[in-house]
């Protein structure tokens, strides 16, 4: 039980989190901080945060728990502001899908890494973004994942865990190098190469046409198309190494099927299709 | 209304047109041709089809209209049976998702291109495959594309348009070339980079734990990568060049965006993914 939560970024992931909790009677007051008004007032009427802010520092110096749910790339300058201000007994969070640079921005803020810090990431999420997107029961059967550090204290992270299971989620822990080469894969890579897809059909002449024609394969394959820009650029950037390793690795086996096409290889191209369908089958099922 | 309608191949499209029309009460008696014994059963058992054969020459010889609805490399084959064995005002089409090669198929089975003959193609699928897949409404309020040629009867034009209404479809026309440059773009270039990527990462050692941690975004990116391997070894085979004329496109497309990232550049991956969420974004609306 919580009973003052700080959401600084109450967008679909802060805001669903916030909608969890409250319905889970799991919190008793929450303050939402951001810097967009009209986001703020949807977040206040939808009821997803009993107050709004836009004064960080403030707003987390009475909370026991805060949750950063803004974009990865904004950490430093958010937790620049929390120095000398949170409660002793106070634990904070992120649910950025990036964590080897979400601790070093965090280390870099406070000139080390506080015992009461939990980095996490919540594998949810649609392509809706901002507080009229949220909905309470986002986190519902899906993983969470912590990646404590060797600073950060087992209670900390306990109440942590405890909070996404109030919503619902699965909570699982590993390590920040681990996840991020993880997320690059299942994440990150499918999201350049539908952003990538989407621009360059965009950018042909016959956009229009060739839209008008696209299907229901086409929609689900693009649908991530459709997230956050800002939110991207900054994964790309905060993930960088590991995401251009999962796009060369990538690279080079689309080029081998592309050779397969050339040459006309049925064999080759029936064994790559089927091995595809086979892992893709699996891991629906 | 058809009186007796013959399917050659009875998987997800041409089970799914058979289920319509029968339900639409647009054709009295249809004839499933097909070669595995365990399909055209449950083709049967599911009331898709009236009667089931394994002889092409004798089931077209007796239909007023036949559905080619085999992998398109099996084409030639197929219709090489058909030579002096239909009915004078019978009239055939096709459902492959590339023209060009059904087209010059055709033509080298039968010596030139008969007049009753209706290039088509109904843009519409699921991952799924099989009579066991079919389903009545697949064509409801899809695109049906035909691509008649010069030789093509304008009255076999209206028979097959005139079919497909009759399940909900609506149908369009356009040239052969164009509809395989399209498709290559919305259709055959999205599944090749799919299978790609769930091959790409089910060949890695960690791929296990990749696929444990993917979520919902992975999940729809890669649904086409389900789709039936052999059928798409043929489409990629017989729709080569303007297939891999839209993969180098998309490399190139691809290396600007990682170079982008390598470069750190803010600007233009904020400007990419813009960019692609508002096509996107205006896709679906």
């Amino acid at each position: 039980m919580i009973d003052r939560l700080c959401v600084i970024g109450v967008g679909l992931i802060g805001g669903s989190l916030a909608m969890g909790l409250r319905r889970a009677g799991y919190c008793r007051h929450v303050v939402g901080v951001g810097r967009n008004p009209d986001n703020l007032a949807t977040a206040l009427a939808r009821g997803l945060i009993d107050e709004a802010s836009h004064d960080i520092g403030a707003s987390v110096s009475a909370a026991d728990m805060i949750v950063i749910a803004a974009p990865v790339g904004a950490t430093r300058q958010v937790v620049e502001q929390f120095a000398g201000r949170l409660k002793p007994d106070a634990v904070f969070t992120d649910v950025g899908s990036v964590k080897g640079s979400v601790v070093r921005q965090v280390e870099a803020a406070l000139g080390g890494l506080p015992a009461n810090f939990v980095p996490g990431h919540p594998i949810a999420g649609t392509e809706n973004s901002g507080a009229a997107a949220a909905v309470a029961d986002l986190y519902r059967g899906r993983r969470v994942l912590l990646t404590p550090l060797a600073e950060t204290d087992p209670e900390a992270v306990a109440r942590v865990e405890a909070m996404w299971r109030a919503v619902g989620a699965e909570v699982e822990q590993m390590p920040v190098e681990r996840h991020d080469r993880i997320l690059a894969a299942t994440s990150h890579l499918p999201h350049m190469l539908a952003f990538g897809l989407v621009d360059s059909l965009a950018r042909q002449e016959a956009s229009e046409e060739i839209f008008r024609y696209a299907a229901g394969g086409f929609r689900d394959f693009t649908r991530i198309a459709s997230s956050d820009p800002v939110m991207w650029r900054d994964i790309c950037l905060h993930n960088r190494d590991a995401l251009l390793l999962a796009m060369a690795n990538y690279q080079a086996d689309l080029d081998e099927l592309k050779k397969a096409i050339e040459q006309g290889d049925e064999a080759a191209l029936e064994t790559i299709f089927s091995r595809a369908k086979k892992a893709r089958d699996g891991f629906v099922h």
